[in-house]
């Protein structure tokens, strides 16, 4: 097995340290391995199994809510859920500024306040349906949620600290800690200075009227509405503002598009368009196939792009041989997922093979083929679901 | 492919209707497949992952918390979480009853307040690592949490009904409807009258303080102290006395301890003895490997058994080599897990293999190998946990 050197990350890399284990036949790369794609029908590792097993998606009949009750929004925890303390936890803001902050939970919480329905979703999202399949968190169609979150926004607080003219990146650092294809690492991720400037992004200290369960980022969390999740750094502990543009590694190795390892890619941002179907019917418990019965049924379900609104969703019930438009319903937020829905008369038995495709103002429109690339990120392939009409009862 | 028969239980199965999709090639065997056993090397298949995304277990560092947050805890969900409108919603008492009861809400939450904290684990925890595996939900370790249920004792609310003196089991029925290896089914389970009747059975409407979240159950659901997850149901909508031993799918033909498909097996009742490390130092994202410092630790975690206290937790950090045992603490509640802790002097670099071994007072003790069963019920066997010590860095 290749052995690879352990890199300690500084908080903002400025000092990369290399070092082994300690003992010749125990280096990092012998348990955090470099990331590579699935063999042609290579089944899901355990590796890959224990991430689904921790991580979950939404169950996708939670779409009937216009906001994802906790425990049903989807959730991705890269390392471990830290363990925190309201009364000790400080957020410090510090870097390219006139003057260093250092925020208590209840300074944060006296600042101006803001609630807004935003949805989220995995970078990663989709997957596991690629193919190759890069093997990493094997997420199908389900990475998603939209939460109501309360919390303070971000520019006012900047402009406070007194943000220098040469600063161009603001980097968020977590309390959460591990090592990633052999990087040691808090995790961290840096946005561009206007970006974080924008006037929706949040520090957000409750989900859905309530303090931040402990895996959603408590006490207090970034919110990025429009970007993908890993954007929405949690158990935010730091925000560093930057005169170079960061080169940490979730920013510069991860979440990158690019479709060969010697690529640099270019990073991931916001959310592509995509459809989600509010399955019809019941479910097989083993294979989740529908089956449901004839005669008149709403089809219905939510879309959403982080670049722009929804304006059309198209529904094949053939497999994407012919297409209908589907009624769009006001959303609840500019950041938040559109209810579709499509009156849909099943008049004969048989198998119905289901796919829906958003598009937004912007003419982005979702695909119905792959989005194949190394590190399966924004794969935003048209839903496919499987669902039997079955004849009346005799 | 196998064609099987579309049964429709009743709710009580006096009728069972058999049936096909409506044409020829269209038949419930399609997508309701029969149980198996996976190919030796077979990876996880993508109805096990589509499980495995839905359902999750308990993030293992939420053992750090007496009582695991919503969202934490397990989930299983055998079809889909049913809309349910609290409102209309009602609790029907029938059967060999002299009177028949119909609840609210309201009438419910006006009874007998209970509160306990009692931790619930799927009767499949475990099957994933069996050899063979059985191909199903494919859980490793963690499904597993604790909560505090609120809600009303069963027992009075039967005394009340006045069950006649020929029951032999009671009937829960749940909301939740789908098909399971060809029986489509509302989601059923019995239990014997003498446990139906035991003190701590709770109908219970609050999880953690707050009303039930739509996943466990809202509006009420079953709570059995010490039973395996099955018995637990959610979206609870009708309690039938019966005079007959209960035949429906999840107690006659799931849920049961056999070596082969001609058996009948025995009944999956109560959680078999278990303990759960709280993974020490940081993880790899994608091994999920630990690696931490030489020097002191507490290695901690819980243990719980169904049948009577957990009386010895045993230890070894060489896979089983050496043991040790670990300091047990009150559990929060006679029905809850304890929290045990062991002091661990790292003093060398290299691979630690983590064991731990719950035994309760009944003198059942957890085995170090593999439980395998056809179905991957109550396989107990012992967390195996590998963690790195590394040397003072440079």
């Amino acid at each position: 097995m290749k052995t690879l050197p352990f890199v300690v990350l500084s908080p903002l890399r400025t000092e990369n340290r290399a070092f082994t284990l300690g003992v010749a036949e125990m280096t990092l790369g012998e348990f955090s391995l470099r990331s590579r794609v699935a063999d042609s029908g290579e089944g899901i590792g355990l590796d890959e199994l224990q991430l689904a097993a921790r991580n979950h998606g939404m169950l996708a009949e939670a779409l009937r809510y216009d906001i994802t009750p906790v425990g049903l929004h989807y959730l991705l925890v890269h390392y471990d859920v830290p363990a925190m303390d309201a009364g000790s936890w400080r957020l410090q803001v510090d870097g390219q500024v006139g003057r260093r902050l250092s925020l208590t939970l209840d300074q944060l919480r006296s600042r101006e306040r803001v609630t807004m329905p935003v949805t989220m979703e995995c970078a990663g999202n989709g997957r596991a349906r690629l193919l190759p399949r890069p093997v990493s968190q094997p997420w199908l169609v389900d990475a998603v949620g939209t939460a109501e979150w309360t919390g303070t926004p971000l520019a006012p607080l900047l402009q406070e600290a007194g943000v220098s003219a040469d600063a161009v990146d603001v980097v968020f650092t977590g309390a959460d800690h591990g090592v990633e294809r052999g990087v040691e690492q808090d995790y961290q991720r840096a946005l561009p200075l206007h970006d974080a400037l924008r006037a929706e992004v949040l520090l957000a200290y409750e989900m859905n009227g309530m303090p931040l369960p402990p895996q959603h980022g408590f006490p207090c969390r970034l919110i990025v509405p429009g970007w993908y999740g890993m954007t929405q750094v949690k158990w935010l502990r730091a925000i560093t503002v930057s005169a170079h543009p960061f080169d940490g590694y979730q920013n510069a190795v991860a979440y990158r598009i690019k479709k060969s390892a010697d690529e640099p890619g270019v990073p991931v941002t916001r959310i592509r368009p995509r459809a989600a179907i509010q399955p019809p019917g019941d479910p097989d418990f083993q294979s989740r196939t529908r089956f449901l019965s004839l005669g008149d049924h709403e089809l219905t379900g939510r879309a959403w792009s982080g670049s722009a609104p929804v304006t059309r969703v198209s529904i094949s019930v053939d497999a994407g041989t012919t297409w209908a438009d589907a009624r769009l319903e006001a959303a609840p937020g500019p950041w938040a997922w559109a209810r579709w829905s499509w009156p849909w008369r099943v008049e004969s038995p048989g198998r119905y093979d289901l796919l829906a495709v958003a598009e937004d103002a912007t003419g982005d429109r979702q695909p119905v083929d792959q989005y194949w690339n190394l590190q399966g990120m924004g794969n935003n392939m048209s839903q496919h679901l499987t669902v039997y009409a079955r004849a009346p009862q005799p």
